[in-house]
């Protein structure tokens, strides 16, 4: 009987990590649907989901979103100290460090995807309001979460850009080039 | 009599490439004023002017800019070898050199300056669109600039957001902190 | 009687957590005057010291700081879960978000940190060997604290390189262009 | 008869420009040898030589060192405007954009490379040292040449460490998380 192989253990336990904090994958898919439907109007959630996964076996990726929610969780049951938990549990705007982790997560297809990252992030698409969102009488941090969604919509939506890149314009370029 | 100090020159400098290219400071300024209105609604284009000088004054800014647009003048007079002259006068979307150049920028003042930067971006927001856009007949490049001003305005906003910073939410929490 | 500011607050706070890791500011300065002692040999601790305050001053240094202290102490304490508990503890080497947030200190003062505190980092100069360094029988995390103090004392010796530019060669360069 | 596909006609032209400024991957391959024999003293030239060719075909790799490149030929061929004509010529140090370019290759295999980098750039390993020198009686520039270099080679000892990656000891901490 065949043990689960260590990729395939870490891939479950990032996905069950998301989920509970309440977002599945294809949420995430959704969002770089959204991002990539104005290039490729063909493209199907499916596809948005297969990408969504690529981004999330990488182990930077993980690693970013591990560090993220941990944080998360911690300030919600208030075991940071200050002013961290105060930065944390205020989403304070002037924080940074958030945004630092999401690039992580981004840079990993390439500059193409923060100029998504950004958008996806100002814009609060998809679930992301949801959890930027507070709720009357519930303690909840999202600071690093949201963060780590967009960014893996963005790097998706990049991933996706490079694998239907339209080539037609620049390959007489390249058979030109010597 | 006394000679122009070296920053003096180099400001100049910057202004007159930028302003060559049909890009003037208050151009960028209404950008960042389009981006910070929604959390300072009292800020001023003169406010938003003052950044904008603040970020061209950093040479690591000002070489981005140079490098920038010598590369979509070269690619214009057609002086640049293949594929990269393709790359530049179809602004490739997958070219990724303009976003790394524009990120440079952003960085000076920290992450906060990322979000806006997408957001531009994507959106195209005021002098933007028109660098963005292709005239009938003219033979154009602005591969390099409209990420640059992007960046810039990006940059402002956030040494904007620093200056003008609410910290009463956070200050409590810096007090009760040792 | 007037208050201490929010500024000198918050300065006095992130000295005060350096010190309860066992990091002074002199620690970190001296790691600086090893890396720019090569270039401007009249360099002095004193200059270093005034530098590294400089860093320390910013924002998103004080919270990338603040950030990688805490998962540190809460590695240390058993209270992360896992597999971040162990990642941490090993300072295991794919880890990578240690880097990330010393990058973001590094950026403040542009690409030039970069080289350094790539060179700071593999050589484990100064504290940062100490911090490295594995004692026996001692529960002790410092796998943020070591790429943090690298990242500081790197972004310093930028900002020293900014402030004693040799501009000579350049200088008549910038004059002759318009 | 099948035309030559377009990845490889990239890869080519990446090659043949490589070896136009004098450089051969296996050159590359080397510096990336001498930063992982530390850590893995039975890797061979060969394991170098396939990572750099694996760093090599992604696009923004491709893409930052076309730019270079023609950047260096045409400060060489005294074709840039000023200042930027000097700032290259002169390999000014607190130009750059050399860097950023750099870090962008870097990043392709996350932030493992970035300390590699560092190191390589201010030690000059191997090829590096011969790309840097100044040579009498020859123009020649390479001031992006030996960043994109020490970009590529760090890149390529990134992939390596996370193909070789000792999980033993965090594997446990896996299988232990839900």
């Amino acid at each position: 009987m065949s043990e689960k192989s260590y990729e395939a253990i870490k891939y479950d336990l990032i996905i069950s990590r998301l989920k509970s904090r309440g977002v599945e994958v294809e949420d995430i898919a959704k969002i770089t649907l959204e991002l990539q439907q104005q290039y490729l109007k063909d493209i199907s959630l499916e596809t948005c989901v297969e990408h969504v996964k690529r981004v999330l076996i990488k182990r930077e990726v993980q690693n970013a979103v591990f560090t993220g929610i941990e944080l998360d969780v911690l300030a919600e049951e208030g075991k940071l100290s200050e002013p961290l938990s105060t930065l944390l549990m205020e989403d304070y705007g002037l924080y940074g460090i958030d945004e630092i982790l999401a690039l992580s997560i981004v840079n990993v297809y390439g500059s193409i995807g923060l100029t998504n990252f950004g958008y996806v992030d100002k814009l609060k698409l998809g679930i992301i309001k949801d959890l930027d969102s507070k709720q009357d009488g519930v303690v909840r941090c999202n600071t690093f979460l949201d963060d780590l969604v967009g960014g893996i919509a963005a790097a998706a939506a990049g991933s996706i850009a490079h694998r239907f890149a339209d080539t037609s314009k620049v390959l007489a370029a390249y058979k030109a080039s010597k």
